[in-house]
């Protein structure tokens, strides 16, 4: 007799779907077959037992010049749960002055104790001095496996610190996961854009149009040839990204990505909604027009997309003011973490985009694969990490801000209403989610040492 | 307590790698845990456990003008249970004057009782008269769920032929597997070298180029397109036929393809060999040059291509003499059915081409999800069939015709040794290979009636 | 002295643009360069010199069942003179029974004597008998260079049959001009939309999509690879036959193609017109959506496409109302051959997506060398006819019916004013249209007896 | 009567090839015809006829480090018209602290007087600095408009420059002419090189890959894109950056490339050459494998590509003993201004690669027309620049060091005998050249102040 059994739900990994129950041991997948007999019993009849969902780009607290976004480590590790994403992965980002072990310290610091559900950090490297370079074996030895790179913002790198980079993560077996956009070319946009006085939030992809983020993925994925590094785009959105990944491929590279929810759903009309409501999409890169939609839907079904992930970084509207009259001042980023999985399931399984493994793929095993989660975290098996999710395809709910968790005054959905949510989620055997209530225990989640990349 | 316990293997999925006892009761999966305990116990120590292979391309017992391929249901089937497969998929082929139906319960006449193992039937339309399509919606209520079309051979079947059978196919949920070359064309070509007295082996690989597959391939396609029918292409060799199949999917439609080992491990090369010696290796479409192994091996790791089959049909050496002054007389095929999967582990995941989980979707779950076969076959999942394969992962075995079953006097790979074979081979629960030898009984393998292809 | 002299023009050509006069003695250019002296002179001060148009892909009193196209050998050659052609291609079709020897002679009595300007007839192969490919060396020698294949209608050719004239062509050098659309696929389409009820002509473009164009582009394309045969596509209208032609020229093939102004100016939305007037554009292959339409401009810009021909086929609106109630019976085919011109030059030069150069090219150049007229035809050299337009880039022209000459009740182009028309027009030294009026004599044109395609 | 004419040769222009007599009067053509009567007459009978060919990229008497490249102005004009070419464009590079007007004033000092040819000059940016770029519109006014920009070499500039200069480039009408190799993947490449003791020549291409060519043009075009720039890459070399031209181009981007004799017909093969005989082939972009010959052909005969120019820039095999220990240290260039044409007209007319007509275009009409020389330059018609070239299709060269005029103590080229070479070189109306010998006066070229740029 196990301590727990899920009895009579129907079991969906990356590969089946079958009929049967899970038998849970402490905090793991003991035994999964018929009839098993547990201390305790959770009727999962009608529902869809899913692994825990991974989200592995998300931004709690992220401070950008002196304003903060607005989900800290507990509002929105809640909020995660309650979409039924049981891990998330957040970043260290050494401030200046800063080493990437001092920081480190620092964002463990703000986070341990204060989350919901498990949790992993990626580092980012915002040089390539010696110092950085030499302190990235030892901290991919402690479980920070992955490596944030980017092509602009402060943080940019040139293509000489790109290659030293590259170098060393293909070293010391880090995974780098890269945001692509050409910072010159934006700066060159927004100057002429804002010399033409055109100023408010529909300008905004203007300055960052579908070139100058496949032209920076280009590069990068050219050095991280020549250097043999394995590499996953960030939140890539349009086909000309898609292109040049694709070209990487056929070259020999090892090449993976993630795109979000709000690129395969979302578009640049939304910046023309009336008044300044526009500006609650402004995130980069930026959404795109629509007829990119369908090629990332494609290559997420056949498997040229890795991870669906959310790059949640949410404002809240009085935020969002500060680029009333310059759009450039907007801080970029958007609510998404609680969304991600009732959207991609609605809009993906219920349209008959992906099937049901493909989901189970892109919003758990896949991301948990590429961040050395797997066989932990990502799927349900014995022996993996009891976090399931019981999902109800019926239950139909309305992407309203109100029915959401997320420390943000509007939804990005206020007009969609899914069908297929959670009913209940599950951590290690514990039950954090019952009916969109958190019912868990904040500082419960744990850091997770993550493993080494592997294919 | 169950009544058979695999102990301590390595279970392999498409999605999943981990360690755990696979509990046994009667002919299926009923339980996967630690530490359980049964009437029966086998040791997997050290070994990975796969599903039982499933074959979707074999023809046994096929008969070409006035002689009949080397291996019978019973030959054949032992020798795929000794390589790992414990399910095959044959054809039914109307001849002259005879039905659909009346071939169908021929086929069956000749297989029932007498295979080791598990086996289903794809129908083959040689025409498309309304007793044909009349056929099709109450053979695919029986569990013949696959149609074989031909663009070539006497079997061949004109565009508009091609597009009632792809409607009808549409309209009762069949899938078409198509094979691909212009009929025409390699006609054409064959006239040419026989009037050049260009007479031998070497000249096969010349008289059907890739275009000539690439072509009928993107017609096929096409068709399909407006009929909106899913289709299967069989056996692709060549990167053009590749191309024909993306750019189909690019316009939407719902593409499958299989791929055989021979297409990925040999070359025209081969046609080379000394004396008579290229004849084994005329089979269609034909060998290629090495160029278009990576791209295949490619497609394969990455989701284009769904699955691996091996076209198995043998005939002697002796058979092949009848060629030997016309190389367009000697009968096309070779043997396959055993070698597959232990070439495919060990060229594919030996070499870093494919993940364990892909290795095991391209061999089994691959082919049984087209094939309507998933969840009974392809899979290791509770109410799945109990059809597992103990392999060693250090075991060599070199592919000498000795050391195989298939009723034909030579081997294609001789000189290949592989690492990685199977040590035990269990259908239904009960061992039917161990150590390389059959210890089933013939005629305990069943006729399995199909479900409807799924996405 | 020469007889005549065309002073201060700019003349263009395929390569050049430049002020001179142009001398001419007898039918020929004599000479060109500064204050020559001629019996008689011809002012061109500020007017392009073009060289005579051709058109390469007319039919003029073409039967299709019991309905003849509206112009004829007189009125169409009038209208194309009026248009700055000077040269058109038309057709021998052999009717049933009729060796293609016999509907030569019987093509050229139509026509010789009744043209208004020089003419050359391509060769239609409607079976691939051995009279016919017999018959192809001597008609070669006899200056009938091209032949037209079918891929549709009654005279389309099986692969066999292509690959049987294919091989002839490339043997006496005919250079082939295929129409490629799949005959299988618009038989389905149009009894699916008959069926659905669907009646109109808007149906029409549904019943021929672009993959039935290009499935047969690439299928000919195949074969004529195989037989080494340069070919010709006709009237190519979308992206996917382009990517056809890239594909084969890729794989080393000679393949050239032409593009009409109805394909790069018009677009399924007119078939919305409403009532029946949708039917004036009812033609075959169809206009396409206007996505197509850049992809050809460019094609036509950078050398991709070598000639606009127009296809000229014209039906008065009264002839089109047999198919009122079944859009499949409306006769295919629209006027054209004296627009051609001037709506390259106004909305390829005008628009800024032709030079000069290039205009002159793929109106005149290409088209005669494409089919054995070069340098008799198609530029303004030395030793070439005198065939000379004098065009006015300012004069203003609305392509009304009123104000052309084609014998046919209406224009597909009502309501285009182009810029840019020919003010005189010079064959063989002697003038025959001035200001928009036909002053030559009915007769005085010439049969041309082609040389081979050199590439 | 005129003062010259060139008889009964065979005239080919870009676009025509025919027979007629040429009448110069002055230093221009002034009349084309039959029997035209001079003062002096140049028997052409058996002569093919060019327009004195251009070459658009050559670099005399450059500078780099403490060495010099071995041609100067007259020592390469004479060579170059010795091998039919009449016109080159050199550059003008700020030395550091040197404004770009100072450095023309002093490149034009050097050449002045000293050019047996005629010739031009680009401008190059080595920053973008106000001062640069207020500079630019008086220069382009004075005839200099073209400019060169280098993403390697100390003369590299960033994003943003590019982004400036592109921008400014665009508003005067200067054209853009690119070396795209990215600097720091070459420099990360030659220091694992050296690092792992790869010294001598052989690897030099492997620390300049394609890839490496392919990503700074693949970034130069998006820039250009952005800026609405019309650019010309130099010296491209391989299918990869060729892609990435394509891609620009289906963008709608105005984008031109050039490419040379030795990227058409060596190899890395070279490098491998006995002792230190590679080191002659050192010149970057280095020599590719020969699958990229191939496709770069076929880009020159059907438009994709626009000039063949020499990128001439000679060391002898004492300046490049410096690299003797050390590749990097190789002067990089070899010559190549002499044997151009005589290299392109055999290996491309006379092996079926390039027409008559697209072999002069590429070598003399495109260049003239890319940067400003047309029709003054780059043709045979009225009006233009006497410059004419006599060719002996016949005759047979063999290309050793001896037989050439370069200032250099090798050929590339020793073991090549091309068929077809000049017999007679006239610059404006008089002869320089005649039998391989010069008999023209250095001094006597002069100075061409171009136009801009017109499509």
């Amino acid at each position: 007799m196990v301590d727990l059994v899920i009895k009579n739900g129907t079991i969906v990994t990356a590969a089946d779907v079958y009929q049967a129950d899970i038998g849970v041991e402490g905090e793991r997948i003991a035994s999964i077959g018929h009839d098993l007999a547990g201390q305790e019993v959770v009727d999962a009849t009608g529902y869809y037992v899913f692994p825990g969902f991974v989200d592995a780009h998300v931004h709690l607290s992220l401070p950008v010049g002196d304003v903060v976004s607005s989900d800290d480590f507990t509002t929105g590790t809640i909020a995660a749960a309650c979409g039924g994403t049981t891990t998330i992965l957040d970043f260290i980002t050494p401030q200046p002055g800063q080493s990437l072990q001092e920081a480190t310290i620092a964002r463990r610091g703000e986070a341990d104790g204060r989350v919901a559900i498990d949790y992993g950090l990626h580092l980012t490297a915002v040089d390539a001095t010696p110092e950085t370079l030499e302190a990235l074996p030892e901290l991919a030895a402690q479980g920070y496996t992955s490596l944030k790179l980017y092509t602009t913002y402060d943080m940019r790198l040139d293509d000489e610190q790109f290659l030293r980079l590259l170098a060393a993560a293909r070293e010391c077996g880090l995974l780098p996961l890269v945001h692509t956009e050409n910072h010159a070319a934006i700066e060159y946009l927004k100057a002429g854009l804002l010399a033409a006085g055109k100023t408010g939030p529909r300008y905004h992809p203007l300055s960052r149009p579908p070139v100058v983020e496949a032209e920076a993925a280009n590069r990068v994925l050219t050095l991280a040839g020549l250097t043999g590094t394995p590499v996953c785009i960030a939140h890539l959105t349009c086909r000309e990204t898609l292109a040049a990944i694709e070209a990487a491929r056929a070259r020999g590279q090892a090449v993976y990505a993630e795109v979000c929810p709000q690129h395969l759903l979302l578009s640049v009309d939304d910046y023309d909604r009336p008044g300044f409501e526009g500006a609650k999409f402004v995130l980069s890169p930026p959404l795109r027009d629509r007829s990119h939609q369908q090629p990332l839907w494609r290559a997420l079904a056949n498997g040229g997309l890795q991870a669906v992930s959310t790059d949640h970084c949410p404002w809240t509207f009085e935020q969002k003011q500060r680029g009333r009259d310059d759009f450039t001042q907007i801080p970029n980023g958007a609510p998404g973490v609680e969304t991600r999985v009732p959207l991609i399931y609605s809009e993906g399984v219920g349209k008959g985009r992906l099937s049901l493994n493909r989901f189970v793929e892109v919003c758990a095993t896949g991301p948990a694969r590429l961040f050395g989660l797997y066989p932990q975290k990502g799927t349900i098996a014995v022996g993996s990490d009891a976090d399931l999710v019981l999902w109800d395809p019926e239950k139909e709910h309305r992407l309203t801000q109100e029915s959401l968790h997320m420390n943000v005054d509007y939804s990005l959905y206020e007009d969609i209403t899914v069908r297929g949510y959670p009913v209940l989620v599950m951590q290690r055997g514990r039950v954090i989610v019952r009916d969109n209530e958190f019912v868990g225990s904040v500082g419960a989640g744990r850091f997770l040492r993550r493993g080494l990349f592997r294919l």
